[in-house]
């Protein structure tokens, strides 16, 4: 008998794992709440753009993806900081031609659909709204939102990839019975804003970098596109004394606040107020639940694990959320039972670590990517790193750069931090030593 | 014109808040899911006992109908342990005369439906599942459960008091932007035991006293029932290598627990093991969310704050947010944005700190209250507060017997609890000197 699973969401995730299914041999059907985004000029849902890192390159590639992936992405290989005078300071992200790769969700969620349809076999179903799943039985309820027909379908497995407010999780899981659930929105929201190409149509940054403004409690990045525009975002409080989104209610705020605190910004794009309200004010929050699977269903992706955007790991993670499963698949010979158990078990302990890492890597982005001394720390990481590579791998390169679980990284990372500290605190004079063999000795030491 | 409120639920919160509305001068419809618990030989939901105390009489009283309530409650004026040697320690709760009530939740829920018909001139509608609600707009959606017939009504504001699952709360406000949610369920779960009076209709036990059976990380309670019955409840983790409701799966472990653990109780009820299945294993979860009130709309009660029944707080706080909510009606003029604002900073805080103290108290119970120490500190406390009245009210009495805000409880009860950590650790020999005036001096020097 053929076997068959549903998968609930035409997303990032649920496209590229109709393609593992596929390959394992299974019919695949998605459905998909919207219309088809390849042919009506609507937007994918808002996001700012996507930066791909080792993790998703190697769900992609498994299943022969990745190429076509590549064609739309651009090499981003460190950070450049952006001060209030306009002065620049390069961080790269790892060692040479080590990359994070900028993509625009709505380009590449478009093309995972083409795979999904090319490779997966899929057959993908529009407009349907998911209002129920029997959990254990894996019956699928649905409701077209055009005609208003109300139709069931039933799979092996279930597959809820259907985002951070999925359908599944609010009308079936959260109702279940000891569901642990929470959401919680940050207390910053952002915003987006297309910094356009120059009159020749040249990039007006430079286009290998994710560029940062860090300013304290607030920020602005920027990552390119293909097109010579980089698509920056705006992330501030919403509500404040100052510098927050409440307070920038004029088009003279808009201005002032630009000129002041991003001048080189502002000299870019004069236009900076009248293109403000060309995208809307959106909230960041971090969505945690368990378990992830409940009888013959699972989520997987942001539905399961949605977070804040700051390491860049949000659609990583949720790409090796198939390479987790595929490989839970295979060992299990697809006891599907057996695969969600221990999915439920160590896949949620890095949902977790994942989470932590996010709010982290927001502090070190607002906070400390324009403190002095937390460059010299990473520079001295990242020095010591080179000489001894089996012996300490920054934390940004175990999650950027590797594949090593997230809540094994973020336990090495808390280590290493706590040693750096003290090898800071260790030395008057650490500024002029930084590279010194006494400085090595010292972390050598502490390891 | 006419005033309008619509109350979703009419359980103990959304029956006593309909008396204060139609006092007001409002016209009250009640949507209620289930039908009338009173014509129908149906449960008004799992629950142990409910235990009313000072909050919970104020609310009532303040609308004159705390003597409908006092016919059906029995006073409990303390604790009285129970060791595995049948050996029983009393606690009093608070000074002469002070006790907390024992009431049926089925029994109080149909004299508030009653309630809220003679007095709050409610129609109540049943079978009514609120499908959605217009938060800003005061619009309720309703599909009625026999005959599947879809409506909506309206009002001026809207009130959601259904529960710990409130449908109000999922359907409509937990998808409003940055609405922060969580649903914990704790690892314990509870199943009721119902010791029957004895053969000549008397109790089995002092009915005026709450009885405690602690056992560490378990604990059986007892609450007196009018009949001479009392309704027991025993909390145990789901799983765990011993002591677990997953291990006790067979009438021979049953009684075996029983036996060895709970030797007085299992004399008074040798077929424990026959009535096990007669109440079902239920789960324990706090639930927090903020705001409580959207636009025309707040939640009251378990929709707001479900906790779990450790302080005995549950009823007695949804019937506070009456007397909380009446106080703001009439401060601000029955402006409801101004009423709203304040619940939402206010009285959100005194929720949380209700979720602390009802977490704190289960560690009480379940670990402490059966502890030498602890039963000491108790009782040098209550000396001193009995000879400091204006100086030292024990947190047992601050939230049990006061209307003092939760909040304001918690902080001055860890602050106590921090101070007599300093007196037991300060005397040796504290246990022959504690009622001597050096003690009392210490603690008058650390306040």
């Amino acid at each position: 008998m053929e076997k068959k699973v549903i998968i609930i969401g035409a997303g990032l995730v649920g496209s590229l794992w109709s393609v593992y299914l596929s390959k394992a041999g299974y019919s695949v059907t998605i459905y998909e709440r919207r219309s088809d985004i390849r042919k009506a000029d609507i937007s994918a849902g808002k996001s700012i753009n996507l930066a791909l890192s080792t993790r998703g390159w190697k769900a992609l590639d498994a299943v022969g993806v990745g190429d076509e992936i590549r064609k739309i992405a651009i090499p981003m290989y460190g950070r450049i900081m952006h001060d209030t005078e306009g002065n620049l300071t390069h961080q790269p992200y790892g060692k040479d031609g080590q990359a994070i790769y900028s993509v625009s969700r709505g380009g590449v969620n478009a093309k995972m659909m083409d795979i999904a349809e090319k490779h997966g076999k899929a057959k993908i179903h529009y407009k349907e709204e998911c209002t129920n799943v029997d959990l254990k039985k894996g019956i699928v309820y649905l409701k077209n939102s055009e005609t208003g027909k109300v139709s069931e379908d039933k799979a092996d497995v279930v597959f809820a990839a259907d985002g951070a407010f999925s359908a599944v999780r609010y009308n079936a899981m959260q109702k279940s019975t000891r569901f642990n659930y929470s959401q919680h929105f940050i207390a910053d929201g952002y915003r987006e804003i297309l910094l356009p190409a120059d009159s020749n149509g040249d990039y007006q940054l430079d286009k290998s970098s994710l560029h940062i403004w860090p300013r304290g409690r607030f920020m602005l990045i920027g990552l390119p596109n293909e097109d010579g525009s980089f698509t920056c975002t705006l992330f501030m409080p919403f509500e404040g004394e100052k510098n927050a989104f409440d307070n920038l209610d004029s088009k003279e705020k808009i201005n002032d606040f630009f000129k002041t605190t991003f001048p080189d910004f502002y000299n870019m794009m004069p236009n900076i107020a009248e293109a403000w309200g060309d995208h809307p004010l959106s909230s960041l929050a971090i969505m945690r639940c368990k378990p992830w699977a409940i009888g013959k269903t699972a989520l997987m992706g942001d539905s399961a694990h949605a977070t804040v955007p700051f390491y860049g790991q949000g659609m990583n993670s949720g790409f090796e959320d198939c390479t987790v499963l595929s490989d839970l698949m295979k060992k299990h010979n697809e006891n599907w039972d057996l695969v969600f158990e221990e999915y439920n078990e160590t896949r949620k302990a890095d949902g977790d670590a994942l989470q932590d890492l996010s709010v982290h890597n927001y502090h070190v982005m607002r906070d400390y990517v324009a403190d002095p001394n937390f460059l010299l720390q990473k520079k001295i990481e990242g020095h010591f790193s080179e000489n001894h590579p089996e012996k300490w791998m920054p934390l940004y390169s175990q999650v950027s750069f590797s594949n090593i679980p997230y809540s094994e990284a973020w336990q090495v990372g808390k280590k290493q931090d706590a040693i750096m500290k003290k090898v800071m605190g260790s030395f008057s004079n650490i500024e002029d030593i930084w590279d010194s063999k006494e400085v090595e000795d010292k972390i050598l030491d502490l390891i």
